[in-house]
């Protein structure tokens, strides 16, 4: 048999057992639910080992278990650590949903329901993918499978979990299975994604709110002052001017700026769809580089003085906020907060006093295209899809897969199924049928590539 | 019998006179205080019968009524308007205080409670100053009294009033004890005010709120720009950049810097007592010139995106701001308004809509010093304080004097006998004995003074 017709002749059974996964209300977010989480991790675990999987364990943690499973096939083949998540993001609001979100259903040719993408869905898509190859014959390399139940709430339990079983986690790369692609017509690899840093900027003039008329244009006035400052590290080509900032940021290669050229992007409708005239960025990049592979600066926050009905004549004691940066490959969260906040002392003016916490920050991640698991993934994306996938970077963050890289010493290839219409995190999610059948496909086409050279 | 035995055969009549009109809570900004202001009118009323004036009456309004009385002593002599408030600001908070707010209790040599200052003590300044002036026969003016019952709550009945009645309030000059003096060692009279203008801008980028990671860099973000167009209003010299602003702006003349620069001022003192380390403000000119003589640029408030516990990453859709310009006689704050609308819409990047809504505004006021009235007060004060009082101009606003100018076309004398240590508007508001008896003094000798030329 082949795999494409092994899938089609499981195809009711791959639907009942995802379905059987869907119909558990594994909400991390909600304590209520922490029965479901144990009988989704069981479910789970079951159904690896019915797919081929052996020595499946359940590890508690101080929250919700993670499940383990393994499949060893020889010392010389290489090994992947499969990523995935059960746990899925709280339904409400309830009311939008056109069936219930945990009672999957079928219809106009789509999976509905909550997790029918995320990361259900896409899970099972390496489950069944898995089970594929191995029916086959053709499971070329050893699968390990790591499954949490706190990824919608931060992964709070994971990196610990890393750190303890660095051993059991041993793999040659990461494989996940819980992106988006471009679109239908445009199969895509996340190839990147941006790190973060994160900042709460307070600054303080006199000790208490002043009357603007007593004191106005004699004192410094703190939201004058803070709108300087941070209107200060942006220059009008869209450049950060923190020292320094630059230094460590991988400049986008003439080959990935042609792959980028290559995704089809139409700008009328994406500021069309978010009802902007214009757009503005860093001088000299596109749109689609500006969102992925340079880094950017946003005030996510701020306030201060009176912000109530009508208006008060006054002049604050302080002004407050909440600014960010998103980072590219090889930029140090930790190093970038030292640079801007030693950058805010020394522009910080006498007649103020400014105070810089440093709030989070996550490193970025980039996958090189030239790694044999990425070169096997790509292949296994155009057997699957009939084209060659785009690479693409993501300007978002997943902090879990530059921790796996950190403690493990692992990079991950991120072979996602989702499109921008499964509405994940949404009222009435749903997923494609033909996608979930096509990500088995190229899943189990990946088990067989991704094997010891000749 | 001269001025000064007058006042002091009759202080213990004048302050149970105070005392009387102190023990009204006439609390205009608190409903339940509706009959204890009538009451207050109508004693007020009686006050200035006692005290020589016919014709009281008193003129309900909307809201609450105006007391008017008048001394017409002779169609040649000049005469004088007397401008003052029978309200209160609440007493709150009652804990605060030392002794019951309506119970006016004099101890420490100082008259106790609300209204020994703002604006029952200075009121009765005029009231006894001009029955002591009539009483010792050296009235030379004829004089007109005017006490309205919402100055605390914005006048919002005074100037249909002034409208409905300009032949009633037509006067030479308009005398006014609502202000403060520099110190105690330091008599002086309010030459200037500045106006206002605020307004309320509205930066609006994307449709809704974005993730700034999917978005972040390619899309403006419209707390970046609004601090940006912000930033940009002043300049490093603290001049305001929006074109044409200074353009009416009267200069400060040499002889009017020149008393400015003798008013006592420690500026070691002004910093500590404001928690600053260093004063920003305009290049070229003082400290006391910035904040009464030249032009502030301030924001009130300002907010946008996120503002709650922790981080949120997050490329808001919108950015509000409040603010304001202090201007200075001459700058017509309609004038202002259009240049500020007209200069935002000119700086507005394509990237995000401006919104600009003007919320209030008001002219500034100057008192020509060579005014006769004015050369009557100030020796008057001369008179009674012992020395010359500076000619001070303050920077914040009292609308209703330039009301008076633009509706009756009459400009007001600022003799003010308040001190800063009278803490007006807070709890155990206070005014020295010997100031209140030396007001009494100053205005019976200004009413002497201003009299028809010889």
């Amino acid at each position: 048999m082949s795999v494409k017709s092994y899938i089609e002749t499981n195809k009711g059974r791959f639907l009942e057992e995802l379905f059987g996964l869907m119909r558990i209300p594994s909400i991390s977010a909600l304590e209520e639910h922490k029965p479901d989480m144990l009988a989704c991790a069981q479910r789970l675990a079951n159904l690896l080992m019915a797919s081929g999987a052996t020595g499946a364990r359940i590890t508690p943690t101080a929250g919700n278990p993670i499940v383990y499973a393994e499949r060893l096939i020889s010392a010389e083949a290489p090994t992947v650590l499969v990523y995935g998540h059960y746990d899925v993001m709280p339904a409400e609001p309830l009311e939008l949903w056109n069936t219930d979100p945990f009672e999957p259903t079928i219809h106009d040719g789509r999976i509905w329901g909550r997790g029918a993408d995320d990361d259900k869905g896409q899970g099972m898509t390496q489950i069944k993918g898995f089970e594929t190859a191995l029916a086959e014959g053709i499971l070329g390399c050893n699968v390990k499978f790591l499954f949490e139940g706190e990824e919608e709430i931060g992964s709070t339990n994971l990196e610990a979990y890393c750190e303890a079983n660095k051993d059991l986690l041993k793999a040659d790369v990461i494989l996940v299975s819980d992106t988006s692609m471009v679109s239908k017509e445009v199969p895509s690899l996340t190839t990147g994604l941006r790190g973060l840093a994160y900042w709460e900027v307070e600054v303080t003039g006199p000790n208490r709110d002043l009357h603007s008329g007593h004191f106005g244009g004699a004192v410094a006035n703190p939201i004058n002052v803070m709108c300087q400052l941070l209107a200060s590290l942006v220059d009008s080509n869209g450049r950060i001017t923190i020292p320094g900032f630059y230094d460590d940021v991988e400049e986008v290669s003439p080959e990935e700026r042609e792959m980028i050229a290559r995704i089809p992007f139409d700008e009328a409708k994406y500021k069309a769809a978010i009802g902007v005239d214009a757009l503005f960025g860093e001088k000299g990049y596109s749109t689609l580089e500006r969102n992925s592979c340079r880094p950017s600066f946003d005030i996510c926050g701020i306030w201060g003085g009176y912000t109530g009905e009508g208006s008060k004549t006054v002049l604050p004691s302080k002004a407050y906020a909440k600014v960010s940066t998103r980072l590219v490959p090889h930029q140090d969260h930790g190093k970038i907060s030292r640079l801007f906040e030693k950058h805010m002392r020394r522009v910080a003016p006498p007649y103020v006093k400014v105070k810089v916490t440093p709030s989070h920050g996550g490193q970025g991640y980039v996958c090189p295209i030239d790694m044999p698991a990425y070169k096997a993934a790509e292949e296994a994306m155009r057997i699957a899809f009939g084209q060659r996938p785009l690479a693409v970077r993501r300007g978002g963050s997943i902090p879990i897969i530059a921790a796996f890289e950190r403690i493990l010493g692992i990079k991950s290839v991120l072979m996602g199924f989702g499109l921008e219409q499964n509405a994940i995190h949404s009222p009435n999610e749903s997923c494609e049928l033909d996608y979930f059948f096509k990500g088995i496909e190229a899943v189990a086409e990946f088990y067989h590539l991704y094997s010891p050279k000749p």
